[in-house]
């Protein structure tokens, strides 16, 4: 494909449609806005904009259609996949100032988000009122919109979903400017084929997502977490089917194991209430009395300490919930903060978590690079890092490649995904294709085309 | 589109692909083949296959598209929109022999089945190994292959969602004969655009399922229902909103009027606890133990008395509970044993379900036609039915086309959707396309396209 550049003129007309402080040519766009968490990939868009409204994104794509220009949208940048890089130029277009809360519906349990709300901002907002929104990625700074767009799952999938389950309806604008709305504030839908499905975890290849109808539901009075320490990691996860297996169902089930921990409370600088142990499950419960949870709890502690935990710790304040659940929200950032790192988010039957983690072992010394893994070991989604350390370029590339390599084969052979939450874009692209073969590949560039005939839209990812 | 016919020379392909007392020529069809529950449409199939494998189904797919031959797949033929009817002919392929539970997987919480698994039989199942498969239509004795294709979502949405929520992966047969896979055992997916949710909902119109990774969750120990009587339909739906705001979410919430209750009875022969009201509310609960259920079923009555209930009464016997629901489920059968029928599924939001039955008796006045209504108070899917009783053809159809028109107008007026569960196939086409307008109906069928380029699949259904 090739695209027009962007022109003066160009430039001028996307003046017209917003307010000039709201683009910003080339020269001024700050590096930050040349990647994502994804640091190998860099490139810079031609022009970058911050459009406000549905109005405005429509005659931005419709500009862009006409001139052929491409189009990147961007949240707050946190993928780790380059899905929000401007590979080919072109506009940038940030959604960010699109970041108003429309309207929280309590009778209806629903909220209208604009796509550049904060997660965080979002959360706190729905919570004063009494209500939850359950998916709880582990970076709280992504925008909604971002979260739709990846299918974002976080660490409580095991009891309540993914974002999937709690997006009712959606405005969308085309490639070609045009406006369509899909869904609603209803629960049932069974009105064609599901638009609103397709967007979700479309990675902004499809339309420009201007405004989500999201499922609320009450939420749950009390909290509780467990923390429980382990003689090794392969311990520890063995332990999640267990807890299955006895018909408990958490809100969340995460391992992590002792080193990573400690790098994470270095880099917060914050105590840890139990850092002796090798490895850890953290298990969440929610409920609405005392009582309740108790009995959950008790249960899941038993079949633990029957699979050789050494303890069972309880966070039953906020304050002491807080401490844990911020340590293993810093996780990836201690990571990153110690070495440049390559990530894998494939996910795997549940009761192969183990089994996948203890392969990575093997990988690590077979390749002779270090590797480590944290993760929601309650639904199979596991994130495992690779870490550059001091290799040079080459090695850490060639190293990388080959763990990588074997880690999807791996994944593929236990009837795994790709991506759990993270998404494909740009940087799964190869394992996506491998994985899902050539009869669905098409399949997905046959739909691509549907949408965006020009291919302006995030060109370079997924497909 | 123009297909070529059934020749005897495609028979004999078939009955090699099958044995051939799985095929059956059009002289020897039984009535029933050629409609489902929308009694107007009647059209024969050519020939009726019954594959029990993906392996057949692919065969038979390949020799239709090689020759042109349209093919229509059923279930059990319980839609109410003509979705299982071989409008233009051709191969009518019956799923009911495809019925093998594959797998249970405890320790994934998983089932694998076959598309002719029939929802029934599927639900005692999993509920004696102590799972419980929440998507729970009236009609239970509707295929699971059907119950995917039109995300069907019954009585338990309230809480638990509907069909789409529980599909977790699935084996597809595409028009060409291709089989791919999508999806898995697993929570979590963020790996390109969601073919399976495509799947969901498309009636059969874009492949062929041919085996469905279903979610299971642990079986509740209790249940629980509350049977509400009030003076009015409306004093009890505008209880609803007042339950919801009082964060209570049962499992489900019924209602339904003593006219069409008495209709139940009579037809199942069967006492009920209570029928002296004009209107009742029908609320479940499912919990792990009674004093869990006792709170939340204490404040939720609480609510309702202070909305003029008459009185709750508790039904917290399997016995008791059994009555209740088997007279809720045999609402449309009794119905439709007084009267032809034809039937309205919208659904709009939650808070508005009372208007919209309100506009309802309105229209019953206005166009002078007997209507009558019940269904999900809670998650806003309402099932209208209007009665032909003993009007002549042409007035029926006259009167018919005014209410449902002014319906679905009053539904898209509440930025509700045109079906809830039942879903689009022929009868619902023109409103639909009227709902989404231009746009969207020329994207789904460049869907369409894209996975059938000779419209051979259910030809004449959805777009």
């Amino acid at each position: 494909m090739s695209y027009n550049k962007v022109t003066e003129e160009d430039i001028k007309c996307l003046e017209e449609i917003l307010d000039s402080d709201r683009v910003t040519i080339k020269e001024n766009i700050n590096e930050d806005y040349a990647h994502d968490e994804l640091a190998e990939l860099k490139v810079y868009p031609e022009v970058m904009v911050e459009p406000e409204t549905t109005e405005e994104v429509s005659e931005i794509m419709k500009l862009a259609s006409e001139r052929n220009i491409p189009v990147t949208p961007r949240g707050t940048g946190t993928g780790l996949c380059g899905g929000a890089v401007a590979m080919e130029g072109g506009i940038l277009l940030l959604t960010t100032a699109m970041d108003e809360i429309i309207e929280i519906d309590e009778e209806n349990l629903t909220a209208k988000v604009q796509p550049g709300v904060i997660l965080m901002s979002f959360a706190e907002k729905v919570n004063d009122l009494g209500f939850m929104y359950p998916p709880d990625p582990g970076e709280k700074s992504a925008t909604l919109g971002g979260n739709v767009l990846t299918n974002a799952g976080g660490m409580r999938a095991v009891k309540y979903g993914v974002t999937r389950d709690y997006v009712l309806g959606m405005e969308i604008v085309l490639p070609n400017g045009e406006v369509i709305n899909t869904g609603g504030k209803v629960v049932k839908n069974s009105s064609g084929y599901s638009i609103k499905d397709l967007m979700v975890s479309s990675e902004g290849t499809l339309g420009i997502v201007t405004e989500i109808t999201l499922k609320l539901i009450p939420l749950p009075k009390k909290q509780l977490t467990l923390l429980i320490p382990f003689d090794s990691l392969d311990e520890a996860i063995d332990t999640v089917p267990e807890i299955i297996n006895a018909k408990i169902v958490p809100t969340g089930i995460e391992f992590m194991e002792r080193e990573v921990l400690l790098a994470a409370t270095d880099y917060l600088g914050k105590g840890f209430p139990e850092t002796s142990a090798p490895a850890y499950l953290l298990l969440t419960f929610y409920g609405n009395d005392n009582e309740e949870l108790e009995k959950k709890y008790e249960a899941a502690a038993d079949v633990c300490l029957d699979n050789d935990a050494y303890d069972v710790y309880i966070a039953n304040t906020e304050e002491r919930q807080d401490v844990i659940w911020d340590t293993r929200g810093a996780l990836l950032e201690a990571l990153k903060a110690v070495s440049h790192l390559d990530e894998c988010d494939v996910v795997v039957p549940r009761n192969r978590v183990a089994e996948f983690v203890k392969y990575t072992h093997k990988l690590e010394e077979k390749h002779d690079l270090r590797i480590r893994s944290f993760g929601h070991a309650g639904d199979g989604n596991l994130h495992i890092y690779t870490l550059k350390d001091d290799l040079d370029e080459e090695t850490w590339h060639e190293r990388n490649k080959a763990v990588m390599d074997d880690m999807y084969a791996k994944a593929r052979e236990m009837k795994g995904q790709v991506s759990g939450e993270h998404g494909i874009a740009y940087a799964k692209k190869e394992y996506l294709h491998e994985d899902i073969g050539k009869t669905q590949v098409e399949l997905m560039k046959g739909i691509k085309e549907v949408f965006d005939p020009q291919n302006i839209l995030n060109p370079g990812k997924t497909v």
